[in-house]
C-alpha cells in the first residue's frame, strides 16, 4: 500500500531516523557541509543504516539525498568523486534494496537550497529541485517529502515543483511554534503548503519533540480552521532543547559537536511517540540524533496501535525487562516501567550549566522586528521565553 | 608486526570501542544478558563497526565474544540458534577480515564468568576460558586479552590459561583507583597480573577516562616499584562517572538505559588521549559508549605522535575546521580549538540533578567491611568521597 | 517633600526590603500565619531591621503590618496579647521613629484579607481595610499602600477605602505577567486601580525582579494606551522564580523554607535596579527574601540618577572594591565589576535540579479553564511555558 | 556553670553564629577588611545579633572581636575612628549584656595575625594575642576561644597565651580532613594543642558542616589514639563546599559575593547537629553564613538532648508545622517531617553549574609538593578529588 492508502486507512506510519547526524558519528558524512556523498562513495555503510531503521520498525526509507542538490554539493569546498546525479541515484538504489526487504516505502527528499538563500529566482530555485526530481522519478520512489525548508516560501516552490510528478507529496518545516523565519505562524504555514498540493505537511529537525510536535498541532488547527484536509508527520531532533531561540540548535552553543548531554533517552521517545499520537499525527519519525533505538522506541510504544512489535525487539526487552537477567538484584529491580519512566538522569557533569544561551539571537531579534506589525504576539511570546531564561 | 614490537618500539596502539554498548543502540545486542550471538547471527552489522572502528584509526580488530564463554552463553534466558563455539568462530573471522582491510591486528578476548561469581573451582573456571581459547588458536588471532574482571583472581587464572598458547597476552581489569572487589589496590592487581605472565596490563569499562587512566597509573606505579616490567592499556567508558562508587556505573541508576547526558564529547576525548599518553599507557582504546567517531578522536590527537591520521578524518576537520562553510557566521566562528576545548555543554535537563546517588553501597561497603584490615586506607578514601557526594 | 511631589519631580525612590521573611530568619515572625505581632512584642527587633534598610538607602519605612487586619489576626491559631489595633498602632511607631533619623517617608500598608478569599461582601471586606486605616490616620502616616493582592477586585476595594482619608495610594498586585486569578491581565489591572484612584501602580512579591519588571512595564503599557497617568513601583522577590507558574513562589515545592538556593546575589540586584529604571519605574524597593545589603545594591546602583550614596556604603566597596585589601593575590583579583557581572554562582548541589516541578497547576489549571473565552491568549502562553519546562 | 562543668557534665553547648558575615549583610560590616568596628560605632545592631542567637538557643556569646588585633586593624585601609581597645571592651560589654539576659557564657576570641603571615616572630605574635587577652581579663570573660587559624604553629602560641590567664581555653583551626596549611593532620593538630593546653578543641569556617565535623571525628581520633582527653567543637559555615580545595571557600569563585545559592537550609542544619552530636561533638555552633534560624534549627534537633527548646521555636513550627494554617491545601501538605527531609531545593538558575572550580590551587599545590614526603597520602586523596572534579 502506498503512504497515501496507509494514512487515509488510519494506519501508523513510522519514519526512519536522521542519516546525516548518524553518520558523522560513524565516520562517513563531514559536519559542516553535511552532504551525502557516502551514498555513492560508502554504500554499505548507508544501507546498514537502512536496515537498522528497517529493523527498528521504520516504514519509510527516505532516499540519503539531503544536501543533494547541485548548488549545495558544489559548496562543499573539496570536489568530489560523484556526480550530483550519481550520488541521488545511489541513494535510490540503497533504500529500494532495504525497503524491498521488509514492509517499506521509499521517499524521495529534497530539501532547502543555496539557491534560495542566495536570493536566487523562483525559476532557478525549482530548476534546482527539478534536477534531483528526474532522478526519483527515474528510479521510480513511491513518494516525496520536501523537508528541512526554514521559509515556507521556498518550500511552497518545492511543493509545487514535487507536484507535478502526481506522486504524493509531504512537506516538512523545520519550525517551532514560533513560525518561519519570515514570522508566519505554524498553522499558516501548513494552509500555504496544503493548499500547493502537499497531502501530508509537518515538522523537521531543529526542535526537540515535544517543540515539534506543539508545532504540527498547530499547523493541524491552522489546516482544520481553513477547512481544508490534510496527514500530519513529525520528525524531531533526538536533542532536548528547551533554550532555543527560533531557529532552533543550530544556534545552541553545543551545535553540532557538542550536542551529548541533550540526547533523550529511549523512554522520552515513548513520551514523545505517546503525544504525537494523541494530537493526531499519523507519520512519527525522526531527524538529526535519532539513532535506530530511538525509532524503535516511538515503534514500541505505538505497537497495540500498529499491531506489531518491531522484528529488532527481539533484542529489547519492553521498559528494561532484559535487566531481569542480571546479576547484581539492586540492577534487576530497575527491570520496571516507573523506574525508567521517573528517572531524572544525571549529566555527570557538575561544572557544566543545564541551560545555555544561544548565540544569533540579534539576527533573529532583527527578522522579529521587521515583522513586529503583523506577528506581535508570537513574536513577545518568544522573546519573553527567551528574556525569562536569560535573566536566569 | 605483532602487538609487542609494536608497543616494545614505543608506538601508540589504538583499540576499538565497545561492540556491546554500540550493537545494543543498533538493534543487535539485548541489554540484560549482553552476550554477542549476532556474530553469527547479523554478521554484515557486526563487520560494519569493525570496518567503523578500522576507519577511525583502530589498530586492534578485537573480537566480538565478550561474555562469550557457554556458561555464560546458557545463562541468558533465550535458547541461541548458534553454538558457543560457532559464535566464537564467527567472530574472529569478521575480526580477520576487517584487520586484513587495513593495519589492525586480531585479539582475541575472554571476560569474566558466572562459574567464577558462583563459586567454581579453579579448574572449572579454567576450563570455561579453555573453550573459547580453542576457538583463538584454531583461528590464529594475533594476541589475547582477558578484560572486564571485577576480582583480579579470577584475571590471573584467565592469563594462566592464555600463556599456554604461546600468544602474548593482555589483563585488563574493571576497576577504578579503590582497587578489586577484594579491596586489592590496582598496583598490587598489576604484579600479580605480571607475575602471572601478561606482557600488558591494564583497565577496561566501569569508570571514564580520567578515572581509568588514574588507575591504569597506579597500576604502572605498583609494577615499578615492584621492579617488574610490562605495557600498559586503557580502555574506559565513554560516560562521565565521578559519581560512581567502586563497582563504576552498573551501580548508577542510569545504568543502562538513561546513560544519555553523560556521554563524552570528543572533545573530552582529546583530553583523554593526551592524558593517557602522557601518563605513559600506548595501548588506548574505549570501551562501553564509545562510537567510531570517539575513538577518531583519539586518533586525531595523536597524529603527531603516530605519524598518521585515521582514514576517517577525511570527513572531520580537526577541532571543529568544517564549519568554516556553515552558512552562518555565528556557526563559522565555532570552528576552532578553543571554542570547543572550553565549552561546557548544557543538558537541556533543568529538572535533572548534575550528579546521582549510585545503588548498591550496601553491598560494596558489605565487601568493605570484610577487607578492612589490610585495606584501611583505600576504603576510607572511597567512603570519604561517596559520603562527601552523599551530603550535599 | 510627599510621595507624589517625589516621584513627579522625577526622584528615584527607594524601598525597603521584606519584613516577614527576614524577621522569620531572625526568629521574629512565624511561618504559616506570617503575622506581624512582633511590632508590639519585639519592638527593638522591628527597629533594628527598620534602620538597615533606612541605612542601606530606603526612602520609604512600610509599617510592619502586613496581615495585621483583625480577620486575619484572628486566623493564626495561637492566641495574642495584644490587640490588632496595638500591632498597628506599634508597627505606626517604629516606623515614624526611624524614617525621622533619616531622609525617608511611612507608608501605612493592607494587604488581601481571608475575608475576601472567603467571599465575605465588599461591605464586609471595606469595613476590615477601614478598621487599620484608622490606626494610620490617627498615626497620620505620610501615605497609604495596598499591596500583596491576587484579585484585582479585592486591590479595587481596597483603593477605593484607602482613598477617603486623602493621602497618596498607591496599589500593587502580587502577580505576573500572566496577569491576576481570575485572568485579568497586568494592563487591564493598571487601568482599574488607576481610576479607583490609585497614584502609584505596581507589582509586589510572588515573582523574581525581572518578571514583576516585565509586569509593571505591561501595567504601563495598559495605563499609557488607555490615556490615564500614574507612577509605578515594584517591589519582587529576592529569589529567582524562572519555573514559577502564575500562583508564583508559593507553589514552588521549595516555599518557604528551602528557598535559599534561589536567593539573589547583590550583583543581580544591580541588572534588577537598572532595568527597573530603563523600563520607567521610579519607586523601586524589595519584598519577601530581601535583606538590607540587596537595598543597598538597588541603591547603590542608581547612586548618580540619586545623587547620593546610601549611609550603608561606607562599609561596602562598590563591585567588590573592598577585596583590594584581602591578603590572597587571587581573591584580590576578584576587586573588579567585569569579575562579579559575569560570574555564573554554584549552587554546591549537585544533587538537586536546577529549576522544581511547581505544585498547585490543577488548581490554577482550573481557574484557566474557566476564564478560557475571554483570555485564551495569556493562558496558552502560560501553559505552553508550563509544558515547555516539564516536558524536559 | 562553667563551659568545662558543662561539658563535664555531657550537656550539649549550642554556639552562636558568624557576626562578620551576617553583619557585612546588614551593613555593619566591610567585606575586605572585615574588622568589628561596629562593636563600637554601631553598638544597637551588634546587640540585636547578639539577641537573636541568644533567642535561637545559643548558650556561648562570642565577643565580636575577630581581626580585632591591632595589627589587623591597622592594616584595614580607612582611619578608625576608635582605638583597638575601645573595640574589644565594646564587644566584651555587648557579649556581657545579652549574655546576662539568659543562660549563656562569654567567650573572648582571638584568631590568626597578619604578623605571623608575615613571618614576625613568636615573641612578636604572642604580644598581639596579649593585648587582646589584656582586655579579657579586665572584663572577666567566661572562657578563651582561639579559632581561625589556618596553621596549627600561631594556633598552639594563641593557646599558650591565653593559657596565662587560668580560663578555659577552646582552640579551633579552620581546616578540613586535609589538615593545616602545612599538611598536618587534623588529628597530630589536635594533638598540639591539647598538649599546648586547649582543654577543648576543634574546627571552624572554611567548610561546610559535614566536612567540619569530619575534621572533628579525625581530630578526636587523634587525640583518643595518642592517649589524651580533651572536649570538641564545631562552628562550620552555612555553605555547601563540596568543591573546594584544602583552603577552603576563600578559593571558591563566588567568595564572598556570590556565596547565596550555596546557604544551607534548616533543614540542612538539622542533620549537621544530628551528625555532630553522633560523632560525639558536644560544643555545637556556626561560623560564616549562620543566621539565628540556622541555630534555632540545630537547638531544635538537640531538643530532646538538651531538655529545652530554645525561646525562638515559639515562632516556628518544628518541621514546618506552622504551615497547617496556610490557606493553600497543597501548601499545607508540606507541613510534615519527610518532606522536608527529602526536598532537593531547586537553585533557579539552570545558566549556572553546580560546582566551581575553586581558584589557588596552584599556590596549594606548592605547599603539598613541599609535604610530599611526610603527607603523602592525604595529598594524593586530596588532589584526587581535585582532578575527579576538574575532569567533568
Amino acid at each position: 500500500n502506498g503512504i497515501l492508502e496507509r494514512l487515509n486507512a488510519g494506519e501508523v506510519v513510522i519514519g526512519d531516523g536522521g542519516f546525516v547526524f548518524a553518520l558523522e558519528k560513524r565516520g562517513y558524512v563531514k559536519a559542516g557541509p553535511w552532504t551525502p556523498e557516502a551514498a555513492a562513495e560508502y554504500p554499505e555503510a548507508v544501507r546498514q543504516l537502512h536496515r537498522e531503521f528497517l529493523r527498528a520498525g521504520a516504514n519509510v526509507m527516505q532516499t540519503f539525498t539531503f544536501y543533494a542538490s547541485d548548488d549545495k554539493l558544489e559548496n562543499r569546498g573539496n570536489k568530489l568523486s560523484f556526480t550530483g546525479a550519481q550520488i541521488n541515484e545511489a541513494a535510490c538504489d540503497l533504500a529500494r534494496q532495504v525497503a524491498n526487504e521488509g514492509d517499506a516505502l521509499v521517499a524521495g527528499g529534497v530539501c532547502q537550497t543555496p539557491s534560495y538563500l542566495s536570493c536566487k529566482s523562483e525559476a532557478d530555485v525549482k530548476a534546482i529541485f527539478k534536477k534531483q526530481l528526474d532522478v526519483f522519478v527515474k528510479k521510480n520512489v513511491d513518494f516525496l517529502i520536501a523537508e528541512y525548508f526554514e521559509h515556507v516560501e521556498e518550500a511552497v516552490w518545492a511543493v509545487e515543483v514535487l507536484k507535478e510528478t502526481g506522486k504524493p507529496v509531504a512537506a516538512c518545516l523545520c519550525i517551532g511554534p514560533e513560525g518561519d523565519m519570515h514570522g508566519v505562524s505554524p498553522g499558516e504555514c501548513a494552509v500555504r503548503l496544503v493548499k500547493a498540493g502537499a497531502q501530508i505537511v509537518g515538522v523537521n529537525c531543529h526542535f526537540d519533540p515535544m517543540t515539534c510536535v506543539k508545532a504540527v498541532k498547530m499547523m493541524k488547527e491552522g489546516v482544520e480552521k481553513a477547512g481544508l484536509k490534510a496527514h500530519y508527520m513529525v520528525q524531531p531532533l533526538a536533542y532536548h532543547t528547551p533554550d532555543c531561540n527560533c531557529q532552533g540548535f543550530i544556534d545552541l552553543p553545543e551545535f553540532p559537536f557538542g550536542l551529548e548531554p541533550r540526547i533523550l533517552t529511549r523512554w522520552d521517545m515513548h513520551k514523545y511517540a505517546r503525544e504525537a499520537y494523541n494530537v493526531g499525527i499519523r507519520f512519527i519519525g525522526g531527524c538529526c540524533g535519532f539513532e535506530p533505538y530511538h525509532i524503535r522506541a516511538v515503534a514500541e510504544e505505538l505497537a497495540a496501535e500498529r499491531g506489531i512489535m518491531p522484528a529488532g525487539s527481539e533484542k529489547h526487552g519492553m521498559w528494561g525487562a532484559g535487566l531481569e537477567m542480571h546479576t547484581k538484584p539492586w540492577v534487576r529491580a530497575r527491570a520496571r516501567r516507573d523506574y525508567w519512566e521517573n528517572l531524572k538522569p544525571a549529566s555527570g557533569r557538575p561544572l557544566c550549566p543545564s541551560l545555555a544561551n544561544p548565540d544569533g539571537w540579534g539576527v533573529t531579534k532583527g527578522h522579529a522586528d521587521l515583522m513586529q506589525q503583523k506577528e506581535a504576539t508570537s513574536k513577545d511570546q518568544l522573546k519573553q521565553l527567551f528574556d525569562r531564561s536569560k535573566s536566569h
